[in-house]
């Protein structure tokens, strides 16, 4: 007979659009937990709250909370995340960090396990989860590239309104009812909250997600860049991005052209190295019109890939359409798989 | 004293998402108009509709429709355009053609008036009105490669359902609506109608605009690769396409990375090409989050360009952000703009 060992587990953010996947992601894994701590800061705290048939209630989120916390899941804010992460470790918790605060630190692995699971082990008491958009293209791509090698990625990217959080939804919701029914949309919050101007979103394409950097690019054009490198260990690899925020509550889609490094490769081959990956599911039959939509995969925790064709004039080009559920496998699902893989492998000592 | 002279006009498939623009446009550009003829399929006809405070009866298009006529603007769908274009040149119509019947024609111009414009004098009684996303594109790329040349673009789509036609714009708001009060939605009509499946466009994204070509491609995506190799005269500039069909009513938009021939081009260069150039406005201010957004555009006849940067890799390689409301310089004013330019430069006569 085996006992399973059982952890203490913290939830940061809970009542956010993130931290309610985390708990539903959670529940659905059964993962070993012994106790569970919901935490979020001072504004959410008292919340009422239900994980596996009992009660909760949300605590603000304070240094002393991570005592005796063996895993943290942390998603409310990068601001937070500097603030308590070294403090949650500095007590003996493995965080898994699902904002951008610590992805680019170079003692902070940043994982997609599928991608790049042995990087856990190396954790200092934090690993990253990368960017939502970021997680699916590189899942997508790395069946590609174990076979077939790559040298560049240009992504346009289709992203839902929940990776702007719960209130942003709430604004997509009351938009797009005005507008229906002909009444003058108010915009507060996106694209960017806190920023100079917002637009509407309801029936609309906004071409920025996160602040401009000095570049021209946008911080969320420059995640999707910059981790794509560091979680392929490919500072060579070039990537470009475009993000765009669309009226749809979950799920991102994006137009992916890659090339690899091998002449010859066919579609059929590109089909097959995706089938077989794990965590990617090919939905890929023009004939029939089978190709993933943001409402397909919306709840799943999948990363799906159709329209897979080679490209007219570049033997080594290929362009795909990739769809996944921001808030599960680009946020809540990635966090807790890595958490389960520290346990697994048992990298929680560091 | 000069006096104008006034032409007999008819606009087939007047009561259509673009026939009702080209109505707008006639009127708004003041359009140099002697006798107005609405024509329409015979479901349609008998509609009632005005035009200059001047009320018309909508009638069937047959042969005889179009005798007396000096110009046809069509948009009553491909079949029709091939059954009646060559009706109205018999008898001394020139068509203006908005469908994909006669666009790869060898015979027939394929136009842009602020890219090609000189194509119209060859005409044999037909000009060609490209596929929208394709008119947009090149209009952008145009003033791009005039200076420092093109080698090479690749393209993602953002596309308004109002491409699709009044009954798709219905299909949105239905679902939106049912969507909103929690009901299921219905899906009759996109991603093209008379195919096998349907899928809802409600805050969703189909990676599927017209029917799938052998080779992978939606028909869409080949139109603007063919298209823009025969309105830029250039078949050896690679173009790659992928379009998607969003939740929004009018409007295109397009995230387009484009190669340049010359090394060493600026983004300042690139705004101020793009600035200088007719029919085309420079949307871009990244610090003050000036882009344009298919809602901004939406009812005026220009392409808006924000977002230009340069590649992080390629010293060549510059990304775009272009939006134009579809129906308009998309279709509509785009047909009466080739109009105009047949009675400018007295090539009404073959």
């Amino acid at each position: 007979m085996t006992t399973t060992q059982l952890y203490n587990v913290a939830v940061l953010g809970a009542t956010g659009a993130v931290g309610t996947k985390m708990l539903e992601t959670l529940d659905k894994k059964n993962f070993p937990i012994k106790d569970l701590l919901l935490l979020s800061s001072k504004r959410s705290a008292g919340a009422e709250m239900e994980f596996q048939g009992k009660k909760y209630t949300v605590q603000e989120a304070t240094p002393e909370s991570f005592e005796n916390i063996d895993i943290a899941l942390f998603s409310a804010g990068g601001g937070v995340s500097k603030q308590l992460a070294p403090e949650a470790v500095k007590r003996g918790a493995v965080v898994v960090d699902n904002t951008s605060a610590y992805r680019m630190d170079p003692e902070v692995p940043l994982v997609v396990p599928e991608v790049n699971e042995e990087d856990i082990k190396s954790h200092n008491g934090i690993i990253a989860n990368p960017n939502c958009s970021t997680i699916q293209m590189v899942a997508a791509l790395k069946p590609i590239r174990d076979l077939f090698g790559m040298s560049r990625v240009i992504v346009s990217t289709y992203q839902a309104v929940s990776g702007a959080g719960n209130e942003a939804l709430d604004e997509l919701r009351a938009q797009s009812e005005a507008f229906l029914q002909g009444e003058d949309l108010k915009a507060e919050l996106l694209p960017v909250t806190g920023e100079k101007k917002y637009y509407p979103i309801a029936f609309n394409a906004l071409p920025q997600i996160d602040v401009f950097q000095e570049n021209g690019y946008t911080f969320e054009e420059m995640k999707m860049i910059n981790e794509t490198k560091k979680i392929m260990h490919d500072d060579t690899v070039q990537v470009a991005a475009t993000c765009v925020r669309l009226p749809f509550f979950t799920s991102h889609a994006e137009s992916v052209y890659v090339e690899v490094d091998k002449s010859g490769v066919t579609v059929e081959q590109l089909k097959e190295a995706i089938s077989n990956a794990e965590g990617v599911v090919l939905e890929d039959d023009p004939e029939n019109q089978v190709y993933p939509t943001p409402l397909s995969a919306a709840g799943k925790p999948d990363v799906f890939v159709g329209r897979i064709r080679k490209d007219l004039d570049n033997d080594k080009g290929f362009h795909l359409w990739v769809v996944s559920d921001n808030l599960l496998k680009g946020a809540a699902w990635n966090s807790v798989q890595i958490a389960e893989s520290l346990i697994k492998n048992n990298w929680l000592q560091k």
